[in-house]
């Protein structure tokens, strides 16, 4: 089995290099191949930027070669470049000319400066060798420890430290990775030596066996290194650096580093760096030891080093966790002296590379030295905290600082997480679409009603389940604190809504049946869980998890966050405004700095309980005589909106959308309605038939009746004795009300049943009459204000009327009016007409006059394409983007997303969902087009975006690229789209860390 | 009553004014505004060319003129100009200065001519003022006859011809036509004099008034004159004059004029010009007449004079119809010595004018006038023969003969036509969309198998007529003369299988309701027709007729449209191909010119009733496993659908196109399904309710049962007499047995009920997984084919295998593979993979090679905007222009066109439906740049159009424009196109007369 396992690791590694590209440098002709850490002079004057150097030597060389100009204690060692590997790997696996002398050459420099010698028994250099790219790639590739040893070696050493235990782990741990990684031999023969030793020590960690059990591995090791890779564990030292060099080289095209760097999207033609460093040992005894830290808190990003630390322990057993570490501030206590050297390095380090650092060290008896420095990964939290902290330490610009924040990490201050921590294995039941952020955590209700009489009767905390949510949903939306649906994609009903209100949601979790009748959930590997149950969804991940998980709310009022914005803030030529429907919207959009609104749904309005009535009498009106009525009615609603949105916004611009959804929308659904339809035309026509059946029934019963009755009455004429087995009269009469009872009932419930048909059919009739093939390509939009011009002017009604009202008592009101789905310049020239008659009307009768304008949405392709006629009309643009690249593209949103469109994604015909980040090229296009021939025709031509692109930051690189004046998003994504801007500003929208 | 009607009239005439645009041009200082008929070099001289004459004069001025410079009898007379009459318009309806005492200077010129005196009793001068504008507006402007007269002139008239009658007949038509045409005086009061006069004499016509009523009418006509208008009638002649001059000038923006014009996009600035003509009269005796005629036979072209002729009679009266007109010829008998003069001048205006010519004359004792020339209108086929005729003839060139033709003349040639006599009022019960040209008669039928059978078994003519029609309908519309639907679209299913296969249609008629149930169609004002009952349905017109109508059917061997069309294509650029899925359609597109298949819809051949059933297995199928044997039944199918073609099309190029539309459309619809489940859930459980019921009863019952039977057992052990009341035991079981029946029956009825209920159930719920909000915009085209890469296989494999094959016999096959809905690049790539893979399979299997052709279609926005890149993959590009409407419109063509697209150019947002002729503005702005883009990355990259666009002739012209290569259109339509690709290259598309 084992054999087999080389075989195919074996051929695994013969395979790759013809799959994979052969890097296309060529070396130059009697190259510099090697660096040593102290010529890093030389190495910046070839490559001539410090850029460079990392090219050249990897991040870890260029930085080790780094620490050691800057004085810093690393151990002696150098680097064979990057250039050295690609030569090799393009001239078939072949040191190129001059390198393998120069690495001994460097050997022997190095063994000056550690004062050893290589394979000398007597005071022997021991070194590792380890792969380093210019871009960090962890694990990726191989390293190898402790070359050099051999058992002369050996002997020599464990003379020299009186220390035969660390000198046998250190060779045998040589030995086993010079099979594994250098002549690709499995791990579990290595492996079941090792068990096989513990056991019969009845021990259960290597560091357990004695000194003889190591030196007999070491041996048993080489055997194996023999059986399976056919060749010996080479003894000559030299020959164990050759071969590590090689190894680190090929592992460069190893399938996982290969894979890696195509997920991570590092070009494959850089090649990999080879650091060979003089060993030092943390372990030889209380003096040493081992670590790492990170100049800063990389949690909470406070000014204080943090990290682990081991006494007497080598680097391998801090990250293995064998053992127990210690706070790296332990270490004060414990090496004082050594711990105030190692601030001060770290301050150093920080002030050098500009960023906080994340380091490995090692004592050896009393000596400190520093293996590695890099860039810290770090919190969101952390993450803002320190690129405001650092910039006030002057160690980086306001720029720098808003630069080094990516968007994702202000998204995590405006949801609730679920700590990592608490995600338990197992609890997860299903992953869907993440599509609005944040965790929650509640009680399964199936229904709006019943989520809403959880919420506020019963103060549960609630997640509302469905296949799919509709607008009559909403109430129990905004009750629950997540929303969770099998169905629907990106922006489904779901999903907007979601966003709109800032609540988690995971949709279109397509391994999860709903079943609302039984109010049960299955998920496809059979959990099932029902109303009331516990569930808990992560709207960042789109996980679903059985129970409850904990979830902390990170603090918007976080003062370095509100710094960074405000520089963000300077930096933007993007303003950014918010979609807000409602005045309680508008005041959080304000609250995170939203400029103004940039789309107010007002059809949003429509879907309330108490308004619904009057807009579908108004959709069912046949005249224009008969929707006066409920119009009217609607009226002082949507004025009272208004009013509240332009108090919310005073003194900023309120930009509102025309009713732009087709009308069947308000109107129940057409399956409902002919499901009950046919249900109660079956029923009444069973039931007729029952009762024809029954009536029959009843007369044959009633002549029984008469003659058992005529048979009594006979015996009682007769004075003769009744037989006691006629049938009684009084059952028989019981018999008879029952029939007649369900005769009569049937009656009663049949004309109530047909009456209410009567209704219901009307209505199916009125559906199946606006009926669409493709509702979004229908009667919506400018259309519908086309239609129904009484629609339009009552908007426009209600929309002066508050803004008259609201200047009168003294606020600052800016509406801006917004025309939907615009297709045609002569679509606007009718609405407009509509619009000044009816705002005129209004300034007339109020006595006052405000400043408004006059726009519209381009959602749609033509509307792009001939932007010069429509300018004509419109003062301002308004991409919809949502509409915009489903007809661009020719896709249905709600259809695709949970459908061919994710097909796409997997099979990367599309790279990124162009419903999430603007398609650029195409989608793009058509904006630019727009932008430019509007401005063409009208200069001053205001341009933003609304859709829900808007809060996307590569979409705002792209609208800041195009010339936009503003985007608009959900408000809470405003604070990310503040600093997307400022980063767009900064031509650097997509350098995201 | 009548004095409402003149305020009315009057008022009318005060608001159109300021209403419509003034004409800007002023009138040149000191200008020349009259042109005696013998002027017309320097009217030459000063508008430079013949067209700018006819602005000058008008169209009726400058033929007078130009007929009077050849020499020809024009009675004498002159044209008060355009320019003065717009001068006069922009003064405020003043003369510009100089015009009056031009105008009266050239009266005396032509006194001079006509040796008579203006307002001269002794031999006095009557004139006709004529308007004339540059282009015809029959009937739309003023004209007064008869000026000159008064109550001197008249007396002094009688005097010199001696009747009475003639005279004052002729001077009360001045007094009516001057209170009428420039008073504004109504009619009704003129003709309740004339009809008391009438009946005083008992007589019907004017006509036969004797002479003293005709002038005592003359009297009263100036009463009412005086009366309505508040002005006598004036007696100076020379007032006379000016004033109609006044008048017509004014007609000019006459709410008729005005409206003509925007009807016909005449522009309004051009102004009229006013031709006074010397009276002559026709009815002076038998050696006068009048006639009407046109130089060759405009109904059918033949070379004769054609016309209507009366002797002793006034031009009015021809056009009247009073008396019975002789035709023309009888003029030889009659006045042989005029004829010849007569028939000679025709031929010289022919040959003047290059055309065929309509001319007016009047033969006053027995000398000829011609009062008017100008082109005839003519009939489809006339106008065909009478082009390649003049051509022939050498009157014309034959690229001029192309030009005369317009493509409405060739359609004429494809589809039967009703007699426009033949249409008897009354008989029209509604009219829809006229979606698929031709005259169609037949009987009704309500379904395609009832269609089929009255056609093929009963041999009848038969219309199918549907709510609207499926793809299972076609086999019953092939049957049919025609289709009639109650609704649907320009683009409905109905409408493209019509013009597909050339049958007449008439879709959308939204006053009609077709109640298929009871075979019933009923028309919104009461008409019931059911099954069998006739129709004739005008598919050119979209009028629908009860009855039958005489139809009569073009011969499309026309020897002057073959040689007509060669000429054409001599001409043109673009090829013309056809639009066509099978042999049959390919073998007609040949016949009618083809060169080449654009677009052979795969999928429709997935429609026929044998192959459904495995295209549903196939839709069904879960996994491509189970998808594998379905789809190897249809590929036989397939190939021999595609060798047909092949060998059709033989040496020319064939376009097939992988299958497009979304699956669902292959099964039933979910409305049927969702009706037939819940009917047969709820009867389900109502048949168990009445299980549960009766088989309670039946336990009632034997109860009753068993007790009478014990009294009748317990009389029979005692030896009594039974009672004769006793209920019968046989009555009883047979009650019993009914029972049991029954409940049999249900157990029975629910066991097969419950079976076929769960194979529906399957099925909706494979439609509901299926469904899609926007079907157009879903899972279809490209999407399908990568969602399911084995369906394109076997088309692939389908496609090639019916190549090799044909190839292989001979045939030169050409195939080009397209892929439909292209948005993205990568689309193709992955398709081209997965064709070329099969395609090489195939040759291999077959051993032979086939050059053959990858490209795809251009119909969503996003493949137009980023043509550079798909190109990189096409070879080929195909503009689905259906689509890409839709897709760059935003409007679904589906609903749109029995909606709001109908209200859109109602109220004239839309100038044009974009379904009928491609919007170039918005749509042909993104097909220009599919163009250009394509072929910057692929310069050889063929390109056309396969849409509905194809075959109109704007469109044609626009493609021409933009350098398409090809157009492709439905098999009826390729000669249209023919001749419209000719037009286009002779940059003249727009002007068809």
């Amino acid at each position: 089995m084992a054999k087999t396992a080389v075989k195919s690791r074996a051929s695994a590694a013969k395979k790759s290099p013809a799959k994979r590209p052969v890097a296309k440098k060529a070396a130059p002709k009697a190259a510099k191949f090697v660096y040593l850490f102290g010529e890093v002079e030389a190495a910046q004057r070839y490559a001539k930027t410090w850029d460079g150097v990392r090219s050249l030597l990897g991040g870890k060389g260029a930085n080790l070669a780094d620490m050691t100009r800057a004085g810093l204690p690393v151990p002696p060692g150098f680097t064979v470049t990057t250039e050295a590997c690609n030569a090799f790997l393009a001239a078939g696996e072949k040191f190129p000319p001059g390198m393998w002398e120069q690495e001994v050459a460097a050997l022997r420099a190095v063994e000056k400066l550690a004062g050893k010698k290589f394979g000398d028994a007597k005071n022997p250099l021991l070194v590792s060798c380890r792969s380093g790219a210019k871009f960090s790639m962890p694990g990726m590739m191989d390293t190898v420890l402790n070359i050099g040893l051999n058992n002369e070696v050996a002997e020599g050493m464990i003379k020299l430290t009186g220390n035969e235990r660390f000198v046998y782990d250190a060779y045998r741990r040589l030995v086993q990775m010079y099979g594994t990684v250098v002549l690709n031999v499995a791990d579990e023969p290595f492996e079941e030596v090792l068990e096989h030793h513990r056991e019969k020590h009845g021990v259960a960690n290597d560091a357990d066996l004695p000194a003889e059990d190591l030196k007999a591995i070491t041996e048993e090791f080489k055997a194996i290194v023999l059986k399976y890779a056919g060749i010996p564990f080479p003894e000559d030292p030299l020959k164990q650096l050759e071969l590590a060099t090689t190894a680190v080289f090929k592992s460069w095209n190893g399938k996982r580093a290969f894979d890696y760097r195509k997920a991570a999207g590092i070009p494959h033609d850089l090649g990999t760096g080879v650091n060979i460093v003089t060993m030092v040992f943390g372990n030889m005894g209380n003096s040493s030891g081992t670590g790492v830290a990170t100049t800063r808190n990389v949690s909470d990003g406070s000014k204080e080093l943090e990290g682990d630390f081991l006494i007497n322990a080598q680097g391998e057993d801090v990250v293995a966790g064998i053992r127990q570490t210690l706070p790296i501030a332990e270490m004060k206590n414990a090496m004082p002296k050594v711990y105030a050297q190692f601030a001060k390095i770290a301050k150093q380090l920080e002030k050098h590379y500009r960023d906080v650092q994340d380091v490995e060290f090692t004592i050896e008896r009393g000596k400190l030295w520093m293996l590695q420095t890099r860039d810290a990964k770090r919190t969101a939290q952390a993450a803002i905290r320190i690129a405001v902290d650092l910039a006030d330490e002057k160690l980086i610009t306001r720029t720098e600082a808003v630069k080094r924040v990516s968007p994702d990490h202000i998204d995590y201050f405006l949801h609730p997480q679920f700590l990592a921590s608490a995600k338990k294995a197992g609890q997860q039941i299903a992953t869907g679409l993440n599509v609005s952020p944040g965790a929650a955590v509640g009680q399964l209700a199936f229904d709006a009603d019943t989520a809403e009489r959880l919420a506020h009767k019963e103060k549960k905390a609630v997640i509302m389940v469905r296949p799919e949510t509709k607008p009559d949903d909403v109430h129990g939306m905004l009750a629950a604190k997540g929303i969770l649906t099998s169905r629907g994609g990106r922006t489904s009903h779901a999903a907007l809504v979601a966003r709109q209100f800032g609540k988690p949601a995971v949709v279109g979790v397509l391994t999860m049946d709903v079943d609302v009748e039984n109010r049960k959930l299955t998920t496809k590997e059979g959990v099932v869980l029902t109303e009331g149950d516990w569930v808990s969804i992560d709207g960042t991940t789109g996980q679903v998890f059985a129970g409850q998980i904990e979830a902390v709310v990170p603090d918007f009022n976080d003062p370095y966050l509100i710094k960074l914005l405000k520089w963000a803030d300077g930096i933007r030529k993007l303003e950014v405004w918010a979609n807000a429907d409602y005045p309680r919207d508008a005041e959080r959009a304000r609250m995170y700095g939203a400029q103004g609104i940039g789309l107010c749904r007002t059809e949003h309005m429509f879907f309330e309980t108490e308004r619904l009535p009057y807009v579908q009498a108004m959709i069912l009106a046949k005249t224009p005589e008969d929707r006066a009525a409920p119009l009217a009615k609607l009226l002082p609603f949507q004025r009272d909106d208004f009013a509240g949105l332009f108090k919310a916004m005073d003194g900023l611009p309120v930009t509102i959308r025309l009713i732009d959804p087709p009308l069947h929308e308000f109107l129940p659904s057409h399956t409902d309605l002919l499901r009950t339809v046919v249900e109660a035309e079956t029923l009444i026509a069973a039931r007729e038939r029952e009762h024809k059946a029954l009536t029959n029934m009843l007369s044959k019963r009633q002549k029984m009746f008469d003659a058992v009755e005529a048979v009594r009455q006979a015996a009682y004429e007769n004075a003769a004795p009744v037989s006691p087995d006629l049938p009684k009269r009084e059952e028989q009469e019981a018999d008879f009300k029952a029939i007649e009872a369900r005769i009569a009932e049937i009656e009663k419930v049949n004309a109530a049943a047909v009456k209410k048909l009567e209704g219901d059919k009307h209505m199916l009739a009125a559906v199946e009459g606006m009926h669409e093939q493709n509702p979004m390509l229908g009667l919506r939009g400018v259309r519908l204000g086309i239609h129904m011009p009484e629609l339009t002017r009552m908007q426009v009604r209600a929309i002066f009327e508050a803004a008259c009202d609201c200047a009168k008592a003294g606020v600052d009101v800016h509406p801006k009016i917004m025309i939907p789905l615009t297709a045609h310049s002569n679509e606007l020239k009718v609405q407009q007409g509509v619009l000044e008659e009816e705002a005129k009307l209004v300034m007339a009768e109020k006595k006052i006059k405000i400043d408004y304008m006059f726009g519209t949405m381009i959602e749609i392709p033509r509307a792009a394409l001939v932007a010069d006629k429509i300018a004509e009309y419109a003062q301002f643009f308004s991409f919809g983007t949502n509409d915009l690249t489903q007809t661009t593209f020719g896709i249905s949103r709600d259809d695709a997303e949970t459908g061919f469109l994710m097909e796409y994604l997997d099979k990367a015909i599309l790279a990124e969902n162009p419903f999430a980040s603007i398609d650029q090229v195409g989608v793009g296009k058509l904006m630019k087009m727009g932008v430019d021939l509007g401005r063409q025709t009208r200069p001053s031509l205001d341009v933003g975006i609304c859709g829900e692109h808007g809060g996307d930051p590569k979409t705002i690189g792209f609208c800041h690229k195009i010339g936009l004046n503003y985007v608009s998003c959900s408000p809470f994504r405003v604070p990310i789209a503040r600093l997307a801007a400022a980063h767009a500003a900064l031509g650097d929208a997509a350098d995201h860390r």
